[in-house]
Protein backbone atom coordinates (compact mmCIF):
# COMPACT_ATOMS: atom_id res chain seq x y z
CA UNK A 1 0.00 0.00 0.00
CA UNK A 2 1.55 3.60 -0.97
CA UNK A 3 0.22 6.32 -0.88
CA UNK A 4 1.13 9.26 -3.52
CA UNK A 5 0.69 13.14 -3.69
CA UNK A 6 0.37 14.57 -7.11
CA UNK A 7 1.28 18.06 -7.36
CA UNK A 8 0.61 20.21 -10.74
CA UNK A 9 2.24 23.44 -10.01
CA UNK A 10 1.71 26.91 -11.36
CA UNK A 11 2.10 30.19 -10.89
CA UNK A 12 -1.25 31.36 -10.00
CA UNK A 13 -2.72 28.17 -9.02
CA UNK A 14 -1.65 24.70 -7.99
CA UNK A 15 -3.20 21.44 -8.63
CA UNK A 16 -2.70 18.90 -5.79
CA UNK A 17 -4.02 15.08 -6.09
CA UNK A 18 -4.29 12.09 -3.25
CA UNK A 19 -4.42 8.52 -4.55
CA UNK A 20 -3.78 5.02 -2.40
CA UNK A 21 -2.40 2.55 -4.42
CA UNK A 22 -2.63 -0.83 -3.58
CA UNK A 23 -0.85 -3.55 -6.41
CA UNK A 24 -3.26 -2.40 -9.89
CA UNK A 25 -5.75 -0.85 -7.10
CA UNK A 26 -6.08 2.48 -7.40
CA UNK A 27 -8.35 4.83 -4.62
CA UNK A 28 -8.81 8.37 -4.56
CA UNK A 29 -8.06 10.09 -1.31
CA UNK A 30 -8.24 13.95 -2.45
CA UNK A 31 -7.53 16.48 -4.48
CA UNK A 32 -8.44 20.32 -5.02
CA UNK A 33 -5.99 23.55 -5.81
CA UNK A 34 -4.10 26.08 -3.88
CA UNK A 35 -4.57 29.66 -5.06
CA UNK A 36 -2.21 31.45 -4.88
CA UNK A 37 -3.95 34.95 -6.34
CA UNK A 38 -2.00 38.13 -7.03
CA UNK A 39 -0.25 38.69 -4.49
CA UNK A 40 3.68 39.16 -4.91
CA UNK A 41 5.44 36.51 -6.14
CA UNK A 42 6.86 35.62 -2.46
CA UNK A 43 4.04 35.58 -1.01
CA UNK A 44 2.55 33.06 -3.79
CA UNK A 45 5.32 30.78 -3.20
CA UNK A 46 5.10 31.09 0.66
CA UNK A 47 1.22 29.95 0.08
CA UNK A 48 2.59 27.61 -2.23
CA UNK A 49 4.88 25.63 0.08
CA UNK A 50 2.46 26.14 3.44
CA UNK A 51 -0.11 23.86 1.28
CA UNK A 52 2.14 21.42 0.06
CA UNK A 53 3.38 20.92 4.01
CA UNK A 54 0.27 20.72 5.38
CA UNK A 55 -0.87 18.37 2.79
CA UNK A 56 2.12 16.12 3.45
CA UNK A 57 1.38 16.22 7.22
CA UNK A 58 -2.51 15.60 6.52
CA UNK A 59 -1.80 12.70 4.67
CA UNK A 60 1.78 11.10 4.84
CA UNK A 61 2.10 10.20 1.81
CA UNK A 62 5.16 7.90 0.57
CA UNK A 63 6.10 9.29 -2.58
CA UNK A 64 5.71 12.82 -4.44
CA UNK A 65 4.96 13.16 -7.90
CA UNK A 66 5.35 16.56 -9.92
CA UNK A 67 5.37 16.94 -14.19
CA UNK A 68 8.84 17.40 -15.14
CA UNK A 69 8.78 20.57 -17.74
CA UNK A 70 10.75 20.36 -21.04
CA UNK A 71 8.56 23.19 -23.28
CA UNK A 72 7.82 26.15 -21.58
CA UNK A 73 6.39 28.57 -23.47
CA UNK A 74 9.55 30.92 -22.77
CA UNK A 75 11.82 32.16 -20.71
CA UNK A 76 9.40 34.17 -18.41
CA UNK A 77 7.33 31.57 -17.91
CA UNK A 78 9.50 29.00 -17.42
CA UNK A 79 10.85 31.09 -14.90
CA UNK A 80 7.87 31.64 -13.37
CA UNK A 81 6.64 27.88 -13.25
CA UNK A 82 10.09 27.06 -12.22
CA UNK A 83 9.66 28.96 -8.72
CA UNK A 84 6.11 27.62 -8.23
CA UNK A 85 8.05 23.92 -8.74
CA UNK A 86 11.01 24.84 -6.58
CA UNK A 87 8.39 25.81 -3.40
CA UNK A 88 6.65 22.60 -4.00
CA UNK A 89 9.62 20.71 -4.43
CA UNK A 90 11.18 22.08 -1.57
CA UNK A 91 8.54 21.28 1.05
CA UNK A 92 8.56 17.50 -0.05
CA UNK A 93 12.29 17.26 0.26
CA UNK A 94 12.24 18.75 3.60
CA UNK A 95 10.13 16.25 4.79
CA UNK A 96 12.59 13.15 3.22
CA UNK A 97 9.84 12.48 0.42
CA UNK A 98 11.07 11.25 -3.06
CA UNK A 99 10.55 13.22 -5.45
CA UNK A 100 9.56 11.87 -9.08
CA UNK A 101 9.39 13.62 -12.15
CA UNK A 102 7.14 12.75 -15.76
CA UNK A 103 6.77 14.40 -18.63
CA UNK A 104 3.17 15.38 -19.74
CA UNK A 105 3.60 13.08 -22.20
CA UNK A 106 4.19 10.27 -19.81
CA UNK A 107 1.79 11.34 -17.80
CA UNK A 108 -0.87 11.27 -20.52
CA UNK A 109 0.10 8.33 -21.91
CA UNK A 110 -0.42 6.48 -18.58
CA UNK A 111 -3.75 8.06 -18.29
CA UNK A 112 -5.65 8.00 -21.31
CA UNK A 113 -3.54 5.59 -23.80
CA UNK A 114 -1.80 8.00 -25.98
CA UNK A 115 0.91 11.42 -25.13
CA UNK A 116 -1.26 13.60 -27.00
CA UNK A 117 -4.49 13.83 -25.20
CA UNK A 118 -6.15 16.74 -24.60
CA UNK A 119 -6.89 18.16 -20.84
CA UNK A 120 -10.88 17.48 -21.41
CA UNK A 121 -9.70 13.59 -22.13
CA UNK A 122 -7.04 13.75 -19.18
CA UNK A 123 -10.21 14.78 -17.03
CA UNK A 124 -12.78 12.16 -18.26
CA UNK A 125 -10.23 9.31 -17.77
CA UNK A 126 -8.95 10.30 -14.39
CA UNK A 127 -13.08 10.21 -13.79
CA UNK A 128 -13.67 6.67 -14.84
CA UNK A 129 -10.41 5.54 -13.30
CA UNK A 130 -10.86 6.67 -9.94
CA UNK A 131 -14.40 6.35 -9.84
CA UNK A 132 -15.23 10.05 -9.13
CA UNK A 133 -18.62 10.75 -9.20
CA UNK A 134 -18.17 14.26 -11.04
CA UNK A 135 -15.44 15.54 -13.08
CA UNK A 136 -12.41 16.87 -10.84
CA UNK A 137 -11.10 20.55 -12.29
CA UNK A 138 -8.02 20.58 -14.53
CA UNK A 139 -5.67 21.23 -12.49
CA UNK A 140 -6.95 18.65 -9.60
CA UNK A 141 -7.41 16.04 -12.77
CA UNK A 142 -3.65 17.30 -14.02
CA UNK A 143 -2.18 16.63 -10.43
CA UNK A 144 -4.65 12.92 -9.87
CA UNK A 145 -3.03 12.18 -13.79
CA UNK A 146 0.42 12.46 -12.28
CA UNK A 147 -0.15 10.62 -8.95
CA UNK A 148 -1.59 7.71 -11.23
CA UNK A 149 1.13 7.93 -13.69
CA UNK A 150 3.64 7.69 -10.58
CA UNK A 151 1.89 4.29 -9.28
CA UNK A 152 1.82 2.77 -13.24
CA UNK A 153 5.15 3.38 -13.15
CA UNK A 154 6.35 2.07 -9.86
CA UNK A 155 4.04 -1.23 -10.70
CA UNK A 156 5.78 -1.59 -14.08
CA UNK A 157 9.35 -1.46 -12.17
CA UNK A 158 7.93 -4.32 -9.67
CA UNK A 159 6.61 -6.01 -13.14
CA UNK A 160 10.25 -5.51 -14.90
CA UNK A 161 12.34 -6.76 -11.83
CA UNK A 162 10.08 -9.86 -11.76
CA UNK A 163 10.89 -10.41 -15.24
CA UNK A 164 14.88 -9.87 -14.63
CA UNK A 165 14.76 -12.07 -11.59
CA UNK A 166 13.03 -14.95 -13.76
CA UNK A 167 16.20 -13.89 -16.64
CA UNK A 168 18.59 -14.38 -14.39
CA UNK A 169 17.17 -17.43 -12.30
CA UNK A 170 17.06 -19.41 -16.02
CA UNK A 171 20.23 -18.04 -16.89
CA UNK A 172 21.74 -19.63 -13.30
CA UNK A 173 19.89 -23.47 -14.84
CA UNK A 174 21.89 -23.48 -17.68
CA UNK B 1 20.85 50.87 10.78
CA UNK B 2 19.41 47.76 8.88
CA UNK B 3 20.80 44.34 7.95
CA UNK B 4 20.50 43.62 4.13
CA UNK B 5 21.08 39.70 2.74
CA UNK B 6 21.75 39.47 -1.00
CA UNK B 7 21.40 36.15 -2.87
CA UNK B 8 22.16 35.21 -6.13
CA UNK B 9 21.00 32.06 -6.54
CA UNK B 10 22.27 29.62 -9.29
CA UNK B 11 20.82 26.02 -9.74
CA UNK B 12 24.45 24.71 -8.71
CA UNK B 13 25.75 27.46 -6.54
CA UNK B 14 24.11 30.64 -4.57
CA UNK B 15 25.65 32.98 -3.74
CA UNK B 16 24.71 35.52 -0.31
CA UNK B 17 26.46 38.37 1.07
CA UNK B 18 25.36 40.19 3.74
CA UNK B 19 26.15 44.07 4.66
CA UNK B 20 25.35 46.24 7.28
CA UNK B 21 23.83 49.70 6.31
CA UNK B 22 23.55 52.87 8.45
CA UNK B 23 22.83 56.02 6.51
CA UNK B 24 25.03 56.07 3.55
CA UNK B 25 27.79 54.10 5.51
CA UNK B 26 27.93 50.19 4.54
CA UNK B 27 30.17 47.69 6.12
CA UNK B 28 30.49 44.36 5.42
CA UNK B 29 29.18 41.27 7.52
CA UNK B 30 29.63 38.16 5.89
CA UNK B 31 29.25 36.33 2.21
CA UNK B 32 30.08 33.09 0.89
CA UNK B 33 28.52 30.61 -1.22
CA UNK B 34 26.19 27.80 -0.88
CA UNK B 35 27.06 24.55 -3.21
CA UNK B 36 24.36 22.51 -4.16
CA UNK B 37 26.71 20.52 -6.47
CA UNK B 38 25.53 17.76 -8.81
CA UNK B 39 22.75 16.08 -6.38
CA UNK B 40 19.25 15.31 -7.72
CA UNK B 41 17.25 19.02 -7.92
CA UNK B 42 15.04 18.24 -4.98
CA UNK B 43 17.98 17.75 -2.64
CA UNK B 44 19.56 21.26 -4.08
CA UNK B 45 16.28 22.91 -3.68
CA UNK B 46 16.38 21.73 0.08
CA UNK B 47 20.15 22.91 0.21
CA UNK B 48 19.52 26.41 -0.58
CA UNK B 49 16.30 26.86 1.25
CA UNK B 50 18.52 25.18 4.49
CA UNK B 51 21.45 27.37 3.24
CA UNK B 52 18.92 30.38 3.43
CA UNK B 53 17.01 29.86 6.66
CA UNK B 54 20.55 29.36 8.58
CA UNK B 55 21.82 32.97 6.94
CA UNK B 56 18.37 34.58 8.44
CA UNK B 57 18.15 32.96 11.75
CA UNK B 58 22.12 33.72 12.09
CA UNK B 59 21.94 37.11 10.59
CA UNK B 60 18.77 38.46 11.47
CA UNK B 61 18.64 40.45 8.37
CA UNK B 62 15.96 43.50 7.94
CA UNK B 63 15.70 42.70 4.33
CA UNK B 64 16.03 39.84 1.24
CA UNK B 65 17.09 40.78 -1.95
CA UNK B 66 17.67 38.99 -5.07
CA UNK B 67 18.40 39.57 -8.80
CA UNK B 68 15.98 39.51 -10.89
CA UNK B 69 16.01 37.62 -14.18
CA UNK B 70 14.33 38.90 -17.34
CA UNK B 71 16.09 37.43 -19.94
CA UNK B 72 17.07 34.17 -19.52
CA UNK B 73 19.36 32.32 -22.40
CA UNK B 74 16.42 29.46 -22.90
CA UNK B 75 13.40 28.15 -20.85
CA UNK B 76 15.22 25.27 -19.85
CA UNK B 77 17.96 27.45 -17.89
CA UNK B 78 15.00 29.57 -16.87
CA UNK B 79 12.89 26.40 -15.02
CA UNK B 80 15.82 26.03 -13.24
CA UNK B 81 16.98 29.21 -12.28
CA UNK B 82 13.29 30.01 -11.23
CA UNK B 83 13.44 26.50 -8.96
CA UNK B 84 16.56 27.89 -7.25
CA UNK B 85 14.95 31.46 -6.55
CA UNK B 86 11.77 29.74 -5.81
CA UNK B 87 13.47 27.84 -3.03
CA UNK B 88 15.23 30.87 -1.71
CA UNK B 89 12.77 33.38 -1.81
CA UNK B 90 10.42 30.60 0.11
CA UNK B 91 13.15 30.81 2.64
CA UNK B 92 12.71 34.20 2.72
CA UNK B 93 8.48 34.84 2.82
CA UNK B 94 8.09 32.00 5.50
CA UNK B 95 10.26 34.01 7.67
CA UNK B 96 8.70 37.21 7.31
CA UNK B 97 11.21 39.04 5.46
CA UNK B 98 10.13 41.82 3.04
CA UNK B 99 11.75 40.47 -0.69
CA UNK B 100 12.93 43.00 -2.99
CA UNK B 101 13.93 42.46 -6.70
CA UNK B 102 16.23 44.04 -8.90
CA UNK B 103 17.26 43.63 -12.60
CA UNK B 104 21.34 42.86 -12.78
CA UNK B 105 20.96 46.67 -14.94
CA UNK B 106 19.88 48.10 -11.98
CA UNK B 107 22.74 46.42 -9.75
CA UNK B 108 25.46 47.06 -11.92
CA UNK B 109 24.55 50.78 -12.34
CA UNK B 110 24.43 50.65 -8.89
CA UNK B 111 27.80 49.26 -8.00
CA UNK B 112 29.94 50.04 -11.05
CA UNK B 113 28.07 53.08 -12.46
CA UNK B 114 27.27 51.63 -15.85
CA UNK B 115 24.37 48.72 -16.12
CA UNK B 116 26.94 47.27 -18.61
CA UNK B 117 29.83 46.38 -16.21
CA UNK B 118 31.03 42.85 -16.41
CA UNK B 119 31.67 40.45 -13.68
CA UNK B 120 35.30 41.21 -12.65
CA UNK B 121 34.43 45.03 -12.78
CA UNK B 122 31.38 44.25 -10.24
CA UNK B 123 34.05 42.26 -8.01
CA UNK B 124 36.44 45.01 -7.88
CA UNK B 125 34.27 47.72 -7.00
CA UNK B 126 32.36 45.53 -4.30
CA UNK B 127 35.72 44.95 -3.32
CA UNK B 128 36.87 48.88 -3.36
CA UNK B 129 33.52 49.91 -1.71
CA UNK B 130 33.34 47.27 1.60
CA UNK B 131 37.11 48.44 1.95
CA UNK B 132 37.60 43.68 1.95
CA UNK B 133 41.39 42.58 2.13
CA UNK B 134 40.47 40.66 -0.92
CA UNK B 135 38.90 40.17 -3.73
CA UNK B 136 35.80 37.75 -3.31
CA UNK B 137 34.48 35.33 -5.49
CA UNK B 138 32.39 36.19 -7.91
CA UNK B 139 28.64 34.32 -6.90
CA UNK B 140 29.56 35.75 -2.97
CA UNK B 141 30.21 39.20 -5.33
CA UNK B 142 27.04 39.36 -7.27
CA UNK B 143 25.11 38.87 -4.13
CA UNK B 144 27.16 41.50 -1.93
CA UNK B 145 26.37 43.45 -5.01
CA UNK B 146 22.82 43.07 -5.32
CA UNK B 147 22.77 44.13 -1.31
CA UNK B 148 24.32 47.20 -1.66
CA UNK B 149 21.89 47.93 -4.87
CA UNK B 150 18.90 47.56 -1.97
CA UNK B 151 21.07 49.47 0.26
CA UNK B 152 20.87 52.68 -2.44
CA UNK B 153 17.81 52.38 -3.40
CA UNK B 154 16.05 52.55 0.25
CA UNK B 155 18.76 55.36 0.87
CA UNK B 156 17.70 56.89 -2.71
CA UNK B 157 13.91 56.50 -1.42
CA UNK B 158 14.42 58.43 2.19
CA UNK B 159 16.09 61.09 0.14
CA UNK B 160 13.18 61.10 -2.35
CA UNK B 161 10.43 61.35 0.29
CA UNK B 162 12.73 63.90 2.00
CA UNK B 163 12.37 66.23 -1.38
CA UNK B 164 8.69 65.22 -1.19
CA UNK B 165 7.83 66.34 1.52
CA UNK B 166 9.85 69.92 0.92
CA UNK B 167 7.93 70.06 -2.10
CA UNK B 168 4.40 69.90 -0.36
CA UNK B 169 5.86 72.21 2.84
CA UNK B 170 6.94 74.62 -0.01
CA UNK B 171 2.95 73.84 -1.87
CA UNK B 172 1.49 74.82 1.87
CA UNK B 173 3.28 77.90 2.21
CA UNK B 174 2.51 79.76 -1.04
Amino acid sequence: MAIILGIDPGSRFTGYGLIKQQGMKFEYLGSGCIKMGEKPMAERLKIIFQGVTQLIEQYQPDSFAIEQVFMARNPDSALKLGQARGAAMVAASLQSLDVFEYSARQVKQAVVGTGGADKSQVQHMVKNFLKLPGTPQADAADALAIAICHGHSQQHLIKLSGQASKTVRGRLRR
